[in-house]
């Protein structure tokens, strides 16, 4: 089986609903091999970014929010969806700057990941701020809620412990830039 | 600011559109400062799984296939929904039966991630095979061509670096047993 065999053909595509934040699609699609057409969803929407964003004393700003799709407060690294237009490390100082009010540093950027591919189109873009600064209040939407925490990396293992450190796309940032588990096996 | 002062009251919660493998849910939430109640969007589905699958030789079984949210072929680790009343570990070896046809080992819980608890209201939960054996053919769904792959940490360094093995999930379930990224600082 080479890499064309796993390529679906598609064949039509229609418009869903509009969800607010996401719009629908649904795309059919001829299988490779049985070449049967299967109706399949698609949620499209501007990429994220998050930032893994910390001070002169190397705490890492984290954000605690509660979050509708749980309906439970987590602890996250600060973030947000990029703007049509807007770069996503543009994106990333202004969700800063607007959820802790911290600015500044130096920027470099820690890749992007597929947060589903099954279904979602959209990329989530990491990035890391050294040694930002405090630059204003926060200028909070009117759909957000969010305390500020200074944690160390002894504090997110406890919250990653706990369970209020879960999300998977803050996870993957902070992975780039701490050792956030002990792993069983040696690089070969 | 104490943790009430984060949570938000749902007053009032509809149904929106079957998707499919997800179902929409509207909750009109109030803010707990400004008193605003705001409609929010929440995915509501079963629980995912993914597994970390090593056999006798270390290598991780690993499913490349095309992806219809992002339109193409992604490298991952076998995973899947969890059906209704299934236990997680159930769902974890059943999918990895089908989509590889290897079985067996020792198996472990490596933990549960929110893929994005900003509106989806499911988990992924990560699961370590090692020492898995071919027991059967692929066993696929209606919905599925995939291709297995067996690798080295090298050859997934490789993937991610080419950026097949970009799914924040399966990287979140390998970086729980590989040493996925040299971090830049050392703990504290």
């Amino acid at each position: 089986m080479d890499q064309n065999d796993l390529i679906w053909e598609k064949v039509d595509s229609e418009t869903g609903p509009h969800l607010g934040i996401l719009d629908v699609r649904f795309d059919y699609l001829r299988h490779p091999q049985s070449q049967k057409v299967l109706k399949r969803l698609v949620l499209e929407s501007v990429d994220w970014i998050n930032v893994v964003a910390l001070n002169p004393e190397g705490k890492s700003i984290m954000v605690e929010q509660y979050r509708f799709g749980i309906e439970a407060c987590t602890l996250e690294t600060p973030g947000g969806m990029v703007d049509p237009g807007e770069r996503p490390l543009d994106a990333a100082k202004r969700e800063l700057l607007e959820e802790t009010g911290y600015g500044g540093g130096t920027w470099s950027y820690l890749g992007a990941v597929q947060p589903n591919p099954a279904f979602h189109n959209h990329l989530c873009h990491h990035f890391l701020a050294r040694d930002v600064v405090r630059r204003a209040d926060q200028d909070l939407g009117a759909g957000e809620a969010i305390r500020l925490r200074f944690c160390t990396l002894t504090e997110m293992k406890q919250a990653m412990a706990e369970g209020s450190l879960t999300h998977v796309l803050a996870l993957s940032a902070l992975s780039r830039v701490f050792q956030m588990w002990d792993v069983p096996f040696e690089p070969e």
